[in-house]
């Protein structure tokens, strides 16, 4: 099987778009680096760059983005409403087909020695990567922005980056690098207006309020629509498929009398995730992947070229 | 998009191993022809071989089988349960990607034309491609089989081919080629012993006795499960889903006070019928196939190789 990492590299620029494009271009002067989405955030001042390359790939172009990142953003004059540490705030590697996280772990580690190396940008491990417990939640390493760290990191031993010396890049701050599963973002809507009963379903449902493991949940409000949402980041689809969240929203919402009226996927989604829905609701008996033509054929193809 | 046809040609032998590695091997022979599958039935001395190629090279392989075929079969020898008419039985063409229906009907006329120009072996057109009502159906045109068609196809109109003159080859037969949408064979299981209420459920859900447009449905049982099955072909999966004939079989079971405990699908199921059945029951809004992560990296690399 060919071997795919995803890196979703966060920027904090999201008005001028010709900085954007310019990092866009690095990574895609890496060769066998394909982008796939960017996305920008005016009121965030953030934007997220989506791209795939093999093991062999993905830390080159992502240390070529960091370097565009560090050259263009000035991180003393940034202004935004996204908490945000770094020129280039955080570059997780996920693993896509082929590819083992200890692989991507690893990869977060070479890609975290050349910040410093080569930047001068130190950095911290973050979630699978984490080279402590406190430090998986991204959160809580990025607490106080990149002013306390500023401040801290030179004092405080729990600041103290995994990559470099303890000072930060005086205008590109400091990174996060980590290894995670794919992220999903996965929406339930809601057909009442009334939005504290999606805030009670998204407390049921979401783990740190005692649901599911690996889903992070908040209720909003769709004004337009006069519906209300149970917005989710499934973080690990694996451990907690969308048809279980689902399910759960749905039997939750009942109780208050109201219903489902549709859900959406935010961005994109690996095939796996939308494979393992089919999978629960036609309840399958002795269902393989490699029934599915598609996936038979890119097998066949790649025996015939070895 | 790639262009990729499927061709699912099936030849009258099930036994011996070596002719049908013979007949795979033709068609491996041409360039770009990709073997996913084969499978013989001994007691239906019948074996399937399923593969792919773009629509320039898939004729060519085609008609390298059906060569090899009436080199290794003689059709005034076969026996076997499964009804047939020629040493490469059926011939027909499947849009996968890229390719719309209309061109594989030209293929299969095609084909149809070189079957009798270079191997002498007349052709039907049927399914898709047939040039009259009555010859869409393979069982009506394959009636009282290779000895019937060939005692009457010089003085019965309706028995006259779309391609060649009004003989059967002697040893060979006679084909049928077409065009149709991917077929999926599709299995519900049912928590029941009595075959009669899977045989009920069969009939309500299929075509022919008033039911789904594209489902050909029967009762059986699974003996050493102790349970029945409801067996269907889905013959165009967009016009019928999936999901709505397992909701279908689902209520009429209830209608018994039996439960579904699984359903099953046999052999290949294009990836996007197993996507419409995530979209219906996660209720999707604004889904599109293009934020499926391999869709838009398969999208995204052609775009670089162009």
């Amino acid at each position: 099987m060919r071997k795919i990492v995803e890196c979703i590299p966060n920027f904090s620029e999201g008005c001028r778009t010709e900085v954007l494009d310019q990092i866009v271009e690095s990574i895609k002067a890496v060769p066998g680096a394909v982008v796939l989405d960017r996305e920008s955030d005016p009121n965030h001042n953030r934007s997220v760059v989506t791209f795939v390359a093999s093991p062999d790939h993905v830390v080159e172009a992502a240390v070529a983005a960091a370097k565009t990142a560090a050259q263009l953003i000035d991180l003393t004059k940034h202004r935004g409403e996204h908490p945000r540490m770094g020129a280039t705030d955080v570059i997780p590697f996920v693993p896509i087909s082929g590819v083992t996280m200890e692989e991507c772990v690893a990869l977060a580690r070479i890609c975290g020695e050349r910040m410093w190396s080569e930047l001068e940008i130190p950095v911290y491990l973050y979630e699978k990567a984490a080279t402590r417990p406190e430090r998986e939640n991204l959160a809580t390493l990025r607490k106080g922005q990149f002013e306390a760290i500023s401040a801290e990191i030179a004092t405080i031993e729990s600041r103290r980056p995994d990559f470099g010396e303890t000072r930060v890049h005086p205008t590109a701050g400091i990174t996060a690098v980590g290894a995670r599963p794919p992220l999903i973002a996965y929406n339930v809507n809601l057909d009442t207006a009334d939005v504290e009963i999606a805030g009670k379903i998204a407390r049921a449902v979401r783990h740190q309020t005692g649901g599911l493991r690996y889903v992070k949940a908040l209720g909003f409000e769709l004004k337009d629509r006069g519906i209300v949402q149970v917005s989710m980041n499934m973080v690990n689809y694996e451990g907690t498929p969308l048809f279980r969240a689902f399910e759960m929203i749905k039997r939750e919402a009942e109780r208050y009398g109201v219903r489902v009226v549709g859900s959406e996927i935010v961005g994109l989604i690996p095939q796996r995730a939308l494979n393992a829905v089919a999978d629960f609701y036609l309840q399958l008996e002795k269902f393989s992947e490699d029934q599915i033509l598609e996936h038979r054929l890119a097998g066949a193809m790649e025996e015939s070229e070895a």
